[in-house]
Parts: C-alpha cells; structure tokens; sequence
C-alpha cells in the first residue's frame, strides 16, 4: 500500500488525524499547561479544521481526556504476571515511575484543571477515571479468577495510588523502591 | 482606645493591613484561581502600595502560602481532645468537612500551582507544609507523652489525608463519617 492509498482509507486517516491532535495538544501542555489553549489553537496546531476536532470528541475537556487516557495506557498498562502479588509490585513501581518522571503530575494537574462547576469538564474527568477504574477492576477479577485473594479497586487507590500521588505534590519523597512495596504489603 | 490611638499604633496597623492583603488574595483566588493575578493587583485591591507587600511576604508564593497557612488554622486546627484516638477522629472529620465545602480543595489547588521550576514557589510550598506537619507532629507527641502509642505523620499523611484528598479530586464521595473513621481505624 503506497501513500496515496493509505491517505484514501478512511481509517488511515482518521488514525493520522488522532495523532496530530493528540500530538499538538501534548505539546500545548508542556509549552503553556491545561487550562491554557483553545480548540481552536489545538487545530491551527494540528493543522486540521476546528470542526474535525468538535466532530470526534465534542468538546476540549474530552479532548484533553482522551489525550491523558492514551498516554496512562502507553506508559502505565495494567501488568498481567500472573499474582496479584506481583501485578500489584509492578503496577505501583510504574506509577512511582511515571509521577516522578518529566511528565510528573500531570494526570494530578488534568483532574485539578477538570474540577470545576463545567459539566463538560466533570463528565470528561469521571469517563477518564472509569475507563482507568475498570481496567484495575479487571486485574483484580482476574486474580480472584485464580482463587487468590484480592484488595478491591479503591482500596488500592486509597492505600497505593493516593499516598504516592500526595508525597510527590508536596514535594515528599523520593518514593524508594521500599516505600512503593511497602504500601503494597501493608495493602495485601 | 479610639480608633485615632489604634490607627497610630504599629502593630495594629500592621494587623490591619495583613488582614486587607489576606482577604484581597482570597477574593482574588475565588474570581480568578491561583497563577491568575499579580502582586500588583493585591496591593490595588487592599489599598496598600506594592512594595509594602514585598518588604513583608517577600514575594507572591510566600504570601499565598501565608494565606493558606492562616486559613488552615482557622478552619482545620489540630485538635486536643486527650486521646489520640479522639485527636485522630477529630482531625480527620475536620479535614473531610473542609475539602467537601465551598473552599473544596484549595490546598492541593495551591500545591498543584506552587509545584513549579520556581524556587520561590517550591520554598513556599515547602514551608506550608513544614509548619503544619509541626503541628501535627505537636499532637502526635503529646499522645507519645501520655504513654500512648501514636502512628507518625507521614502515615497519617499516607492513609488518612492522601485518600479523602484523591477521592474528592477524582469525584469518589461522598466522604461518610463511616468511611473517615474506617481509615482512622486502619492506622490506629
């Protein structure tokens, strides 16, 4: 398949597009932060018309969602080693990784910046958290699918995610290998 | 004492004018949010001139901070009940309240806009959070004192403040007393 092919498939394109708006407003964030562009300056960006963008996610807040969707699923997929002992260890070391990494806090400042009274902004926070949630649920169901025992999502956030999430802002840390097991042991 | 001795007074003018600068910064954060105003807008809103802002709070993280401080006292302070179990409840119940109000999370609001590459910013999120780990520590050891054990103020920060914060951020409510007493009872 040559390019000009590729260019007349509609799913090719639509994936090229996906990019170059995931790719521009990623950059947005890093030059300004969230809360600091609009649609309109994301499509001048990406160099595709503002309607392409209201077409296929509605709104900036589902924008900026999905875009922090993508990058947790890139940098931080649900493990699958085969205990719940070990999916837990390598789940909370990739956090640790990835919030005291270069793009640090930002799943912290997206849902700081998606907290207000817009409901656009609020259904987009809570679509990203589910979509997360339910991806932990099922690492969970599948250790219990095994006949292990298992903590349940929340707990897991409150006792894992939470506490590592709050010492890195304010500035805490670092978050040792010991601290991050530590949690898990005290979890399981 | 009438109000021509007070106005001459020096401690009392100063008083006056940290409480016009305090309650400028706070009706400022509730128009604009943090990072959205200048130390000269403050000044032109209490009706003082810039540089008495600056010759006292140095610059404006150390006065947002100041402003925090003073607002956590008033409406979290720690508590004295004689036990720690008491202190623990008290304090944690004191915390959900605050951050479910209209003020909601200000604290980690400020903390996100403080957690910059500014030196300034950084140091005065770090003070924030010095003096009232103190404090905490404070009734910590009075528990210590008494001949009770205590948890320390990192595990209080860990499992009881970290996930009510994290719950509120994502929208995972309500804080029940049931659930602000189940993590109390975790740690204790």
């Amino acid at each position: 398949m040559n390019e000009q092919q590729r260019a007349r498939r509609p799913g090719g394109r639509s994936a090229r597009v996906a990019a170059e708006v995931h790719r521009a407003v990623t950059d947005l964030i890093v030059e300004r932060g969230y809360g600091k562009f609009t649609v309109g300056e994301v499509a001048a960006r990406a160099g595709v018309a503002d309607s392409s963008i209201y077409r296929r996610w509605g709104n900036l807040e589902a924008l900026l969602s999905d875009v922090m969707l993508n990058h947790l699923n890139a940098q931080s997929p649900m493990p699958d080693t085969g205990t719940i002992d070990g999916d837990l260890r390598t789940y909370a070391a990739n956090v640790a990784r990835e919030i005291t990494g270069p793009a640090g806090l930002a799943l912290v400042r997206l849902a700081v910046a998606l907290s207000s009274d817009s409901e656009h902004a609020v259904r987009a926070r809570d679509q990203l958290r589910d979509e997360r949630t339910r991806q932990l649920q099922s690492m969970l169901d599948r250790a219990r699918a095994r006949g292990e025992d298992a903590p349940d999502a929340l707990g897991v956030l409150d006792h894992i995610l939470a506490p590592m999430y709050i010492r890195v802002l304010f500035g805490i840390g670092p978050l040792t290998p010991e601290y991050v097991d530590g949690l898990v042991d005290r979890l399981l």
